[in-house]
């Protein structure tokens, strides 16, 4: 049986590749979204993935994921660092979650330091740009063999 | 003449009964709503319910509740914590309004243990269960007599 | 079997209806037990009051309601932002106990932010007023009925 | 060539000139906007207003404005204090960008001393009032003739 | 008409001039009453003196003295530093307070620099060693005068 | 009748032009009283100017300007993080103040966000460069035209 | 000669045995007494026990306690984290203390980590059960052989 | 023989009796002055006045006052709380100083609660007005009796 | 060519899959080492493994890898939060690091949130459990082809 | 059976008796381990004794008494204040452990006052000199007793 | 040719040799600059001095010594720990600094601990007494060298 | 006859000249101890070198150098900011100590500001790169000349 995985992105992940390369890189979100189905394919993942800059749609869609989805792989963006809204969605549903950030958060801004929403995930990754998303998928892939 | 009240409800509360049982309870929001209704119709207040997981459609719907209901109750679920526009928003309608968690703030992670919302309010109430909507029922019945 | 509460107020509390007017109302600590004493009656509770400005004495009675009283409700007064001890005599005896403020705590100094107290009840009701004890009072009656 | 600017309010806003005049003064949103637009044609800068309770309304508002706007005039309302979403809009979109605020934020509560946007806006105007906006206006025509 | 000043001394000042001289002197409780009421006559002032190690003595007799004592004098010894009780018996009563220290407590342990009862007093003498107290006489006598 | 304006520069500011010029440009102090000079002549406000690197004749400018001027602008320098003097001195005057800063304080070092003399003052700019003095002079302009 | 012991206990000691006792273990104030007495039969230490959850009756036996009592070994419960009164007692009488604490405070609360009394005490004993009373009347015994 | 007493007021007390009557009063300094000099007299005092608006001002007088004068009595006014080169200056010459303020700076903003001068002063005196200079010199007559 | 990647395991580490397996899990390091070699082959990586108890052997296996290894491979352990030394050796000799936490240190005491080395390391992956040092291969087999 | 103690002194433990004498005594460390052998002689207990001013040996001794020892003393020196992996190693190890001071470190400079260690033992032991490793000693034999 | 050099020496640094001398030394500062001017000589730098307690009066030498001094040793005294404003100027004429403090600053209040001006020399020496001064000497004559 | 000077460097420092050299420069610790040996020839100093990136041979070579050395120059390196048991050695052993660090530790990361081994030393060099050891050395060989 295929699993599923939500791949959530927070508010301005939509200028991926247009925004601030020195820091997120050149690669859009459909041509990230491209190299995340076509490892989904070969490690038999069934990816669906949603973005947007309110807080409130990420929510609505945590809380439908629910029965439907087996994984979460969110990126929330400048969400990470004030959404408990966010992280008390995930710890509600308790989909098993992986947050990923494509630049090193600890070398940033210090307000960037702190996630709230990290202590309700399995774990997170940060600072391996693109390589972040695919890791989280081969991780969820392992962990639903394992469980 | 009939006072009315309207009941918001903050993120994630529309998975009461269901989230985390140990924390909520397993009383749902639908449950919930029936006995405000029920203790409504007993002293004589007249109720809406509306819940979101969107800062602005709580914020949109306290502003037209200016002129329409002379009260409020409000679980502002996480948001609790950091919408400082939701608590504008109190300011500005002036709309006589009542604080109410169902679980106890203070008990739980440090986070939680600060409202922003509190000062704007008339009282809250924290951990007294279902109940806490209820009582915050009876106190506006009690407020708006002696008003 | 008729249920029994202890109800206790901390220091400064005596002056009530006297001190301070527009912060604690005109009600004097009389005329609110008076008011729970009717209510008491109503809804099948037996209430004992007990006022002291001595943190020591409050403590006594703490550990004298042991196995005595079913229920406390407790308005610590000032001791709330310091009193670990009282804290501790809550914790000890494991009485179910409400703490009761009149004034929203969250209006006022900073000091008064805090309560230590409150991590170690069932919840806290803050700013209703007079009437922040009779919702105390029909907590305790609907606890015990479901207890 | 006339250049282009979108000015944005933040919550509570459309409130303006009804909501607590002793701070905001009584001049509507509406009157505002004509002020406005009668000094834009004065100095020939093509106004749009748009006005949201929702942080994600504003951060689509300002990815959208990429290569419409030269300027943007932000008077983020309570999201100036935690809105790092809205922050990093405006620092991926790199659109000049001046923060207003009619009353002085640093005569107000503390969590208003700071804001987390300010740090990617060319500058900001606190407590000049409607003259705020007006000034942002003849600062963004100065700077885009420079420019 | 001779006005009466309650002078109250906190915990262990009944061991002055046994207690670490080195920091307090050499005079005795005694002594300085001595001192005192040779002023007071001198100046008009009926005086009465209590020590207590007791908080809850303490605030007993600044409500006892309501309507009975035209001012106070307080040093409130250790309690200074965190008796919010202490400083709500004094701002509900509303009885004109100086508070003296003995040693310049901001010449000591950082704990001692905050005092949490100045707040609600008229004024604060510290360091003037036995001297602070007299001042106090003598500027109620003053401050009566002028009242 | 012409209004008098005081604008006064702190410390470091007679290097305008010349110190740093990445940060605070390259017109210098002349130049810009030649233009506020300019602007008063159209907008009916007398000037003068005096800067100084003293924070105490900064404050006794401050003093003599009582009785003599309308107004006030400042840009206090580096005083602007830790002289209490002189926001007393403003706060005393209780002459209307403007504050201005040429570069934006929020995107520098954290000791420049904090203004210690903002909150005596109508309102800051901060960030727009030379514009902001005039706009400053725009502004009290229109609210002499209002007192 | 014999050398005399007082041994304090704070708040909530009289419940020792009865309260929390995942924490404080089973034995009894009695129990533990007992015990104590005849170690100090063994080691030629006379004991007196004095227990109170008033703050001001511990700090008059502290007063008390001189030139009577050669050591004190005081558990002060919950006034360990705030009073400064009862440290000052010790400090005042210089009777040779010991600080005692059942539990080990330093895996509890982190209001717990901090002792305002330890540092006018000779040395703390913590998280050591019953036994640390028994050490610290091992520790006195030695303490006056070499005095 | 007569002592010589250097009076210094610091920033902004030349406006003593038209800045802020609410706070400070309508007397002004040169009346206080007159007062002190009266009481000078009577108590064999040799008084000298001397206010700055400029720290290094002070700081040269306090220099100059050594060997010639006996005690200092200081109002620091704004520079209490950030002059340490003032404090530096008091250390320095070890003339016995008093510290006075005239409104009780434990009811203003937070930042007026912390003296840096206190620590190298004798004592601190505030909120008692005017008089807190009277005590001051009475104080003084006494230390140099008995000095 | 074959990239060569040294992998370094902090304190505490050599007892993998003996301590804590709640946390840390029931692997030991010489399975993981198994299970990373293999790997290795597989996307050509030739990986070298080093545990050490002592901080400087850490720091001279980093010095000695400078011009030998193309890659780096750490789990600080609790070195995490306090080695500014393992840190610097990092920055020094720059070869491209990945830091990796079996468990996710947000979950956990919050001394363990903070890393002092992840700000001198290309990005961090925590509570990934083993496969987190999997990622980190992959990772890096694909930053080599890229770089 | 005779139960085995493994004590280890962590760094500039060595230089006992040598160094600040008025702060650690005149004992030396080898006269301190044979009152400690005296005693474990007549309680029972095999010693085994261990200083280094390595943390890495430290926690190697401390991973190699897993299976050998049956209890640890430690006094960590300064390592007490920062060593998160001494710590990690006594959680891992899960050996019972007290912690011992020499001196009371709740007296002296403020970052002595915290132990990250502390956490993790059984309970610590401050201020009472030599006699602390000796009620360690006896702690452990009764603490054996029972286990 | 000669390189200039000009000697700073902030507030009270007059009283050198005369104020507490247990902390400066009892050398003047007439006998410091004789013994600089005699280093000065055979190291080819020409020395001017200049001291003052108006932190105004040192920005405006730091101004005019640019195009005229080579390097600036600054011994800011007590400025050292709150003047943005010579910070501001050492940064905005960029002429080389050296900062000398005669005592070791760090073992001294914790308000001496920071230096707002290390930021902006080039280096700082601290608790070399009067060789701290010669010391930079030294390395400025090596630093124009190298120039 | 001739004094010994131990020279200490800690971690990282056997990377000089080859890391960073942006902050540190290019000279080699060879070379360093080169010019060292030099002028120690010169002004009669006999050095010794050592460097380690291990903190607990530093420590052993501290407590090896009593007796042996007059003086310690010391650049402890990362362990300036966190290794409290290098400080407790050169308390303990009591040897003159100056700290050198090569760049201005005031001009970097935060946590590079503290240093809590220099209240334990002499005096601190920091930003004056090499040399900073020479003025070290110059110093010593006063001090001695002195001492």
């Amino acid at each position: 049986m295929k699993r599923k995985v939500l791949v959530l992105h927070g508010p301005n992940l939509n200028l991926l590749g247009k925004r601030e390369p020195q820091i997120y890189g050149t690669t859009s979100l459909e041509e990230l979204h491209q190299q995340m189905t076509d490892l989904g394919l070969r490690i038999d993942l069934d990816l669906t993935f949603f973005q947007s800059n309110h807080e409130g749609k990420l929510i609505d869609q945590i809380h439908e994921a629910m029965g439907v989805y087996d994984g979460l792989i969110i990126n929330p963006g400048a969400f990470t660092h004030y959404s408990y809204a966010i992280r008390d969605a995930i710890a509600g549903t308790q989909i098993p979650t992986v947050e990923v950030h494509i630049s090193n958060i600890y070398q940033r801004e210090s307000f960037r330091h702190q996630s709230v929403i990290a202590p309700v995930t399995i774990g997170q990754i940060s600072g391996l740009g693109m390589f972040g998303y695919l890791a989280a998928l081969y991780f969820l892939a392992d962990y639903f063999k394992q469980g």
